[in-house]
């Protein structure tokens, strides 16, 4: 059983940001994600997409901003359950919760905080009749590790960023990459649709276009492919995994069954007090909260997650009364035994 | 006439991201602030201390803060008027403003968005009797302009970073610099002090501690400063200016008497619905506001100028409908012709 203050379900910029708040307070966190590394969708949609409304940013790469709120919290030492989804939630005789994942991990603290986006991204998986067979067999419709291909054959499936920019990247650590799209035109960024022909022109990669696969081979584990290609014979490709990259598409999902209100597919929260939900002590922050005049803007999700924080405090330590210091005139102080603090003045004779 | 959609009364960094969120509403901004440049505290208090929950700053000068957020609203071209505070508010038949500040500058908008932290920071002045008569005659108590003291004489008076880092300043610029302070510690950054101790080692700087200036001398102009120094006879030193840098106080000042509803030193707010005061058309944005949860912090000041906007779009534009697109996908139009976007997805085949 995993412990800490404040369980955030969503590693994307709010619940992350939700730990330098929480850390301030001196309380700690931990976070689930149903995606295998931190940032949501700014790390798994588009990571190299520019962000122009973050404040004091004129421009920032989604991928950047998750790597600096990362180094931001880094001393309040976040805890993390990656790859996980939060599906069930249990509250406890003494009004804490315990939250636990589709994998069975199980997470206990007084306070949750949802920080779920637009919801937890599910793969959209091929019409492909056995497919569901071969799951963790050797198909897999996320990357989670790339060294669990190293020295595999590999065939991907798809025609956009992710498929590109994973064949690219799995050519300098597979056996073998086949790409198969159904179209002979792909759509991404221009570097990488160029990449993609030069690791072809080399033989680095096998390209079969335009061709769908539409079975599976194996027993245990997939051994092969069945590819269907315009005006051929269907063929069998053999390979030690099948990744089709069609894109994530976000759901709600469990959450939407823990009892709270919903508003067209978001949480509805007290206006803007402390974002808390129908079910106290746990509270709803970022892009999956709903209230009058919600803007789904990042900056928001930061401002509502420090608000949230105050109410969990209270929540938490009922009998504490907590007097806000500035962190330019009290220093942030680490969970890590770091200190960052303003250089002090001194009083100095000058003679 | 200073016709704008957006007046902003301050210029620290909640009225400075307002440009940004109206821009992209295609709402033009001017602001109001006494001090003379941008930033408000954060420029003036603070430039050289570091922040540490600016979300996505892991440690960001005060000053920086400020240089980014000019340059990610340069592009929405925002007017300003500076070193001059707004006095009197009076709304037209039609609802619109006519804010005119005290010296006389007038400014019409139809909405009014009050940005003013703690207020406007007025010197504190030092008890000498005539110090008022002198006042814009060579007495002043913020250096707006430091090119005034080109190769002039100047005497200044104070024991902090400001009195420390102006002497230091203007060591290069007036033709002599005196700094007396009533004792012989200063308060400020150590580099700051050791490097007065060498100005004053080389002679490029006059010292006299402890001691007070208690009289000016002049007729149309300050000629002169009387100078009491511990167990001495008081003396006159000659000079073109006396800049007396005792620090700033902030003050509601005349906002308190514009019939706002106003509640310990801020104004009141409807709970973060749109940071709307009693007054319609005129909104309260950043630290200067207060509603239930209220935390005067600069993310905050963000997320408050953001919501606001929406607000006063629709009271500008009734009719119109205003369909949110992130900067991301739909790129930034600045009013200078600029156009910032991500790189577009490409659709090319690969053979």
């Amino acid at each position: 059983m995993i412990k800490t203050d404040i369980l955030i379900i969503g590693a994307g910029p709010t619940g992350l940001f939700t730990v330098f708040e929480a850390g301030l307070l001196k309380l700690r966190c931990h976070l689930i994600d149903a995606l295998p590394q931190q940032g949501g969708q700014c790390s798994e949609i588009y990571p190299k997409k520019p962000i122009y409304d973050i404040p004091a940013y004129p421009e920032i790469l989604a991928g950047d901003l998750t790597d600096k709120l990362m180094e931001q919290i880094k001393q309040f030492e976040p805890g993390f359950t990656l790859g996980e989804r939060a599906d069930t939630i249990d509250k406890q005789e003494d009004g804490t919760f315990i939250v636990t994942t589709n994998k069975g991990t199980k997470h206990h603290a007084p306070v949750v905080a949802i920080a779920g986006g637009l919801g937890s991204f599910e793969p959209r998986k091929p019409p492909i009749p056995n497919i569901a067979d071969f799951e963790d067999k050797g198909v897999e419709y996320i990357i989670r590790d790339p060294e669990l291909y190293r020295d595999k054959k590999v065939v991907i499936s798809g025609g956009g960023d992710s498929a590109l920019d994973w064949s690219i990247f799995l050519t300098d650590v597979a056996s073998s990459v086949t790409l198969i799209h159904r179209r002979n035109e792909f759509r991404g960024a221009l570097d990488s649709v160029d990449k993609v022909q030069e690791l072809k022109d080399e033989g680095k990669l096998t390209l079969i276009t335009p061709a769908e696969v539409k079975g599976i081979v194996g027993g245990d584990k997939v051994t092969g492919v069945e590819v269907h290609k315009k005006d051929e014979e269907p063929f069998i490709i053999e390979t030690d995994h099948f990744i089709p990259l069609f894109g994530l598409s976000p759901k709600l999902g469990p959450i939407a069954d823990w009892g709270l209100e919903i508003e067209k597919n978001a949480i509805k929260v007290n206006n803007a007090l402390d974002y808390q939900t129908n079910i106290p002590g746990i509270y709803a922050i970022g892009d999956v909260n709903t209230y009058p005049g919600k803007l789904k803007l990042i900056l928001c999700g930061f401002h509502e997650a420090t608000l949230m924080c105050q109410s969990a405090f209270q929540r938490i330590f009922p009998d504490k009364k907590y007097v806000m210091k500035y962190t330019t005139v009290g220093g942030v102080d680490g969970f890590d035994g770091t200190r960052k603090e303003a250089p002090k003045a001194v009083i100095k004779s000058i003679n």
